[in-house]
Formats: structure tokens, C-alpha cells, sequence
């Protein structure tokens, strides 16, 4: 493996700082006092984040370990769940709800477009019954981001428990789990927070923790069954299993990193993507998602006709050092993508991805009509 | 959190150079075929520790992800399972078996008695029809070892697959998986591997793969699902989901440790848990398992009457900043656990311990017949 630039949306850059603090000595998750207040200190840094006094918890697992422990614990076989599915991963969620055996009802809408509160309310004025609705903050695989400020006060006034993937916008693009009465919301490390992958978090309401209590089954599962940390840790402050010290350290500092910066954050990741988009879109390049759809942490584009989305991407990876994204689904093959998240939105970072751009696309007979390198400069 | 001498069975102290291993800029694992190369490479250090040419799969989770996993993807409702129980971990084999509709019966021994190789036979003599059989090697929480070369050949000739928990012996003491007919052997990063905790990692035979893909219904999870990583990773090349980079540079790096001591690390076990075991019993300790039973990573003995376990555990490690285990169920208050396992299987920790030990039991008015910490530096 060598070093370069990673610019795809996730993993981030992970700072010296916080993988100073990953490389601290360890102690015994399961017996020291002292690591029970640190877990707790990890939560209650995250609640500052997600801006909610809900229960935070840390799973040890992948930012799909925090949606399927949602999804397993509270959905029970037959379960009416609402789906609201403009992209790979809104798709995604609900064969995670039917692979629970919930009767799942697809709300679609095109992968370029954001759902509207109006989509909502009309499909809630004819459907009813849902348990719960899944909704997808931001689509990374289309860069585009849904309102769920606006969506979820509408789910949760019609009585349905909302279950949000923020995964690629926490700490990028504001979220306010009580105020928008989200119930539950995951988010991974890996993503704005730039901590190294391997952990998943969850805010869990309490009326999550009710639906999940008068369950007529059993949650069919350990690992993704949230209701063995409502018994175990909540109750008994046990940990369901050793908890990944190393990892938590790293996400605590990559948690102090962010809220040192406080709401900072959110103009910068805004001012990065704007300039991002401005400098394409004045290239020549189309923007995947419709205008006001766009996604702060992470820009979808379209792949200019004639060149080839994979041996781009290698030849950009082998003589430039720098890395993006393709896309997947239904998008592979269609968008590139690059990530403006946490540690990588950074003007710097983006100036150098912008001048490696232009070198490559020369190189295979591309010529564009600005230098896009020096136009987004200017434009940040 | 402070920093003190953790004797407890794992996790086991990280060495410095395994954390800085830890703390290396991170690349992007799901499209870096440089990243693809060195989790591969890593698996191939694991193969040569289990002595095995099966795949081998790390997974992004604790110890107890890797046997739900197992258990996930070879069993089936109905399904009979042999559950070998002569400890905490036993019984809770059976349990995930269970909770994954199989049909168990139990095969028990008291907790401080290890399996003959003829309790195997006589019980295979009058009941059939299993698919599966599952063994712990460590039984942790008792420091009891069971005779997995001898039990594991003879139930693969009964055309059973053998599942085997080896988290917390694992480079302790040898796990011959291909010679002793081991078709899915399980380990964590936090035992004898000295790595931080927050991976496991499983062999996979290619009998345990048949039975996988044999399997009449689908698995009822996602992230415990095997047979993904055979579509997606061995097929495909793509990982499920976005591994832990960081987690992964450790272990690989702790797996080097191991692969360069070599054989020697089984004899270091042997002769520190002998020497641990000899003074134990010189000072008027009772030894848990029976003797032939110990294991080489752990020692469980009897409380001393009249001294209450919490609070001496406490006061060891608030007075002398040394921490050992109690156990779990029925264990829990009748023993006390050192780990002497991976980087904690050290002379000088041993002795460190046994002095703080014997200042501690004066301060609680118990007065030893030995000086055990000067004993025990004779007998190493």
C-alpha cells in the first residue's frame, strides 16, 4: 500500500491526532471503571453532535451493523414499514427491512431527486399503517441530500417511527435528531467524524426503546439486538461483548476535533462543496443530482462521454496519487464522485484533487475549456 | 482511565509496536487493491498461526461476532447440534444454536473437568444425527482447556462439522485446525494475539462451506452472513462492507510477533502457567479444573474463604494498580482468573503481580505460608 489522496467519500483522512489517540495503551474494557465513564463520556460527546439527549450507543461493527441492529430489533415479522427509496441506499434499507420480514411499501422517487415534504404527506393521506419509516439522509452513491428536517415531523406526527441513515452527513450537514423527531439516526467514523472504520453509533428515542420493549418476538439475533445493551448495559453496566478500546479512543478525540470547531463545520463543509460544483459545472461538467438536491460532503458528477469510468480512475490513482470514486448500483459506471467530508473538505485538498483532474484528463485526450485547478482558486 | 498492570484474561496488553501499527495513515479499503493485497496477506499470517490451508476471514466485531456468524450460516431451523458443555461458554454455544432454531443437545461435564475423548465416543455410540458439533477450547471464565485434538478428529468421522471457539487460545497453545479435522475455528485480536480487541477471525473449511451453500433457507442476518463473503469478497473482490483499516494493521502486525517467536510461544505458555500453578498451590491455593485439566492462558483457583471477591479485586488495583478477573455465572464469586496469556505471559508481570498480590491479601489480614512472589521467581 503507499500513502496518496483519497478523495472519495469515506474513509476520510484519519488525523495524526486521533490516530495518536487510537495508538494509547489499553485497558480492560470489561472490568475497568474507569473505561465505563470514558464510553459514557464517548456518548455523551456524540449526543452534543447529533444534538439530541436521546441514548447514544457505540457498536463495534460497520456503519450496515448500526442499520441492521435498528432494523433487527424493531421490526417484527409482518410489520408494515414505510420505505422512502430515491437511491442505492434508501433501496438498500428496505431489503434490510424485508430480510426482517416486514410487508415493506416503497415510496420512489428518481435517484437525481430529493423527496419533498409534499411527497410525504400526499402518500400519507392515502397509506397508513407503517410501524416505521426508513429514510437515507444523504445518498452518498448520488451525492444528494433528502430534508429531513422537513420529512421527519411529518413521519413522526402520523405516529410511524423514523429511522434515519445519516452515515455520510453527520458532522457535515447539520442534524437535529429531537428536533426533527427522528427516533432512531446512525452515523459511522469512518465519514465527516474522520476517525478510522469500524464503528457505528446510534440515538436511540424513547420511543424506539417502547416499540423495541413490546416486541411479541424475539429480536432474532445477539450482535445486532439493541435491546441486550438496554438490559445489559444500561441495566446491569455490563457490556454485551469486549468493547474495541483503541477504536473508541480514536472516535472520542475525532469527536473533541469536531466539536472544537463547532458550527464552523457546516459553512465549511457548504463553502467546499459550492466551490466544488461551481468549478465543475463551469468545466462543463453535470451535476448528478437536480439543482438544490446537492449533498455538502460529497459531489456526484457525471463521467464525460468517451472515457472510461474504471482505467480513469486507476490512471488518476497510479500517476497522480489521487483517489475518487465511482459509484454503484444502477450509478456504476454513470457518476464519479468525489468526497468532501470531515478532514477532506479542506480547500488544499481539493485544489491538489482539481490540478491532478485536469493532468489526467489531458492525458487521455480531454481537454477542458478553463483550468479547472486555477478556477477553483478563485471560486473558494 | 489510569494505566496499571491488566491481568486479566484479555484483553491482553497491546505492545507499542503494535499500536503504532495502529496509528499509520489509513487508505480507502474498498477500492485500494493495494489495501485487498495486505487483508489477504493478513489472512495468510492467521493461516500459518492455525496451521491451516482453509480460507480464513477477518470480520469487523468482538469475538462473539465470529461465532454468531458461524452459527448464522450453518444452521438451520430444526437442525440437530451437538453442544459440547463443561463451562460458561459451552452453555452459551448451545444458546446461539437456539436462538437460530436448531435442536440442541447438550453433551455436559462439570465446569473444572475437561472432555475425554471416550465421553465422546460413548455419547457418538447412542446418539446421531447431528450436523454439527460445538467445541470451546479455552473455557475462559474456568482456565480449563479441552482436548480438541483428540475430541474434534473423532467427531468429523462421524461426518460432523466441528465448530470451535479458540478465542482465548489461539497462539497460546497450538490449534492444529487441518490435522485435528476443525472445520471452523474461531479467535479474537484481544487474546493471546496481544492485538487491540475489536476483530475476530474464523477458518472456514471447505465442508463448512458446502453446508452453507446447501442451506435450504436463507441466512437470517446480514452482517453475520458468511456466504456474503464467499459471493462478494472470493467471487468478486468487493468486501461487504468498508473494512477496519486501522484494526487490520494492528493485527497483522501482532500476527508477525507471533510468526516470529514461533514455536517458542508455546513453551513460554507452558512453562509461565506451570510456574503460575506450582506457586499457587505451594501458597495453599486451590487450582479450579482439575489437574491435566488447566489451561496455559489463564488460571482459575478458589477465593480464599472469608475475603470478598469485589472488594479485593478493588483494592488491588486501586492500592497497587493491578487488576485480575473474577468469572462469570456460576463461577462468578468462587474464582479468581489471571491471564497469563500473549504479551501478559511474561515473567516479569507474573512476578509484579504475585508481590502486589501478597501486599494486598496482608492488608486484608491473610497472611500467606509463603512469600509467593520470591516463590515464584524460583520456579521460573
Amino acid at each position: 500500500m503507499r500513502n496518496g489522496l483519497i478523495m472519495t467519500p469515506g474513509p476520510t483522512e484519519v488525523s495524526e491526532r486521533v490516530r495518536m489517540a487510537m495508538a494509547k495503551p489499553i485497558t480492560n474494557p470489561d472490568l475497568d471503571p474507569g473505561f465505563f465513564d470514558f464510553y459514557d463520556e464517548t456518548c455523551d460527546k456524540l449526543k452534543k453532535i447529533l444534538i439530541t439527549r436521546n441514548d447514544v450507543l457505540i457498536l463495534n461493527g460497520e456503519g450496515i451493523l448500526g442499520l441492521e441492529s435498528a432494523i433487527a430489533s424493531l421490526i417484527e415479522p409482518g410489520d408494515k414499514v414505510l420505505c422512502l427509496a430515491n437511491g442505492v441506499f434508501g433501496e438498500g434499507f428496505g431489503e434490510f427491512a424485508e430480510l426482517y420480514g416486514a410487508e415493506v411499501v416503497y415510496l420512489r422517487k428518481e435517484y437525481d431527486d430529493a423527496f419533498t415534504v409534499d411527497d410525504v404527506k400526499k402518500f400519507l393521506a392515502k397509506n397508513n399503517g407503517f410501524k416505521l419509516a426508513t429514510v437515507v439522509h444523504c445518498e452518498t452513491p448520488a451525492g444528494m441530500i433528502n430534508p429531513i428536517e422537513e420529512i421527519c415531523p411529518v413521519l413522526k406526527e402520523a405516529g410511524i417511527i423514523t429511522v434515519v441513515d445519516a452515515v455520510s452527513s453527520i458532522a457535515g450537514q447539520k442534524v437535529m435528531t429531537d428536533d426533527w423527531g427522528i427516533d432512531i439516526v446512525l452515523g459511522g467514523s469512518q465519514k465527516c467524524l474522520s476517525a478510522s472504520p469500524g464503528l457505528t453509533f446510534l440515538s436511540i428515542s424513547k420511543d424506539a426503546w417502547k416499540c423495541m420493549e413490546e416486541r411479541k418476538t424475539p429480536v432474532p439475533g445477539f450482535y445486532t439486538n439493541l435491546l441486550k445493551w438496554k438490559q445489559m448495559w444500561y441495566k446491569d453496566r455490563v457490556f454485551p461483548y469486549t468493547q474495541p478500546v483503541s477504536d473508541i479512543y480514536g472516535l472520542s478525540e475525532a469527536a473533541d476535533v469536531v466539536l472544537e470547531e463547532g458550527e464552523n463545520i457546516y459553512i465549511r463543509h457548504a463553502r467546499i462543496a459550492n466551490a466544488v460544483r461551481d468549478t465543475l459545472k463551469d468545466a462543463g461538467f453535470k451535476i448528478f443530482p437536480k439543482e438544490g438536491a446537492e449533498a455538502n460532503t460529497v459531489t456526484a458528477f457525471y463521467i464525460p462521454q468517451g472515457i472510461d469510468d474504471e482505467k480513469f480512475r486507476e490512471h488518476l490513482w497510479d500517476k497522480y496519487n489521487v483517489m475518487i470514486a465511482g459509484s454503484w448500483g444502477k450509478l456504476s459506471g454513470k457518476v464519479w464522485r468525489i468526497g468532501h467530508m470531515g478532514e477532506n473538505a479542506r480547500e488544499e485538498k481539493l485544489f491538489q484533487f482539481f490540478r491532478a483532474f485536469e493532468k489526467a484528463l489531458l492525458d487521455f485526450k480531454y481537454s477542458l475549456p478553463i483550468p479547472i485547478g486555477k478556477i477553483f482558486a478563485e471560486k473558494i
